[in-house]
């Protein structure tokens, strides 16, 4: 495996600088070893039954980063995260667009040697569904 | 390390799924590094004090798997999950059979190289606990 | 990437526990790649805005680690937390002393195998902020 280390700066949109990660560190089976940091504002998507509407939660901050967890590829990222309130409890949820940044962020990569994750849509959920495929050589 | 990738598919118990990948992937001195998903539905067992009964608690989903950890080997595993429910708050505790994955559990898990976890029972405590000691070649 | 596991006994100050294996894992650049347990009490600092007083909370055991993750090296430690409560309920934050560890504290941790963690202060948060250097030969 692949290591890699980054520190994110304050105003970096945590998602945005995720995906970014992936072409700058050529990342095609890429997995979220260790991820603490703090936001100045968040916005979670929440669980949800399949067929109803996205629900969407924005938290003011500062809040910290006490967890961040998924995978990473060119189709797709899957991240999940939990943030820590001023008051200690805890909201957690799947990772959109609109978490900003407060002070830092530090995000540790692995990247898989010898598979790429795909994504392509199961007809038993109809999202993009991870699969592990033996790498491909680079066209 | 070597660290192979995982998705789970709907209807799997995740700590039963977990446990066949000891012998699947020939698991000496495994650990989760990334782990994430949903649930339809979710029982973890409570932090407790020594010498009490053993609490458990079940959740209805859809819940989220915003954390994953823990250590995996033929004696046994330790496994620690936190979810997120539908309006954001999170629960954990430690992982039991009845968390069923609702859409998908994507898990990456890594291998030491030259260790192996055995689990002796620890007078001091009463729990086969955690020892890590050097791999013996397979009989 | 060099990866060790280790486990901590009761009475430990987790920590203190972290910021010992920096010299005797002669982590230069460590992360956290897994961690689960049990503390008997536990010490949080808060997450709090820039030049606001830092705020501590303390929670009686037994509690469980969920989650730990984080940053090790020569130059400080960077380690969030989540722990469950016995009525599963979730409280996290940063990591400071005054987390005693209660059964046993497992944790895996993994070594960047090129580069060093340093933790200059950056003026735009006031903080020492992680930077990912080019390894030093040692002196």
């Amino acid at each position: 495996m692949r290591v890699s280390a980054h520190r994110l700066t304050p105003g970096a949109d945590l998602k945005t600088a995720l995906e970014q990660l992936v072409p700058a560190q050529d990342l095609r089976a890429g997995c979220i070893l260790t991820g603490v940091g703090s936001l100045s504002s968040a916005r979670l998507r929440m669980p949800g039954a399949a067929g109803e509407a996205d629900v969407f939660r924005s938290y003011d901050g500062p809040v910290e980063i006490v967890a961040l967890s998924g995978t990473l590829s060119p189709e797709g990222l899957h991240v999940h995260i939990v943030l820590s309130c001023p008051d200690g409890s805890c909201v957690g949820g799947h990772l959109v667009t609109g978490c900003i940044v407060a002070t830092t962020a530090e995000v540790v990569i692995g990247e898989l040697a010898d598979v790429e994750f795909r994504r392509p849509v199961d007809p038993a959920t109809g999202y993009g569904e991870l699969s592990v495929e033996p790498r491909q050589p680079e066209g």
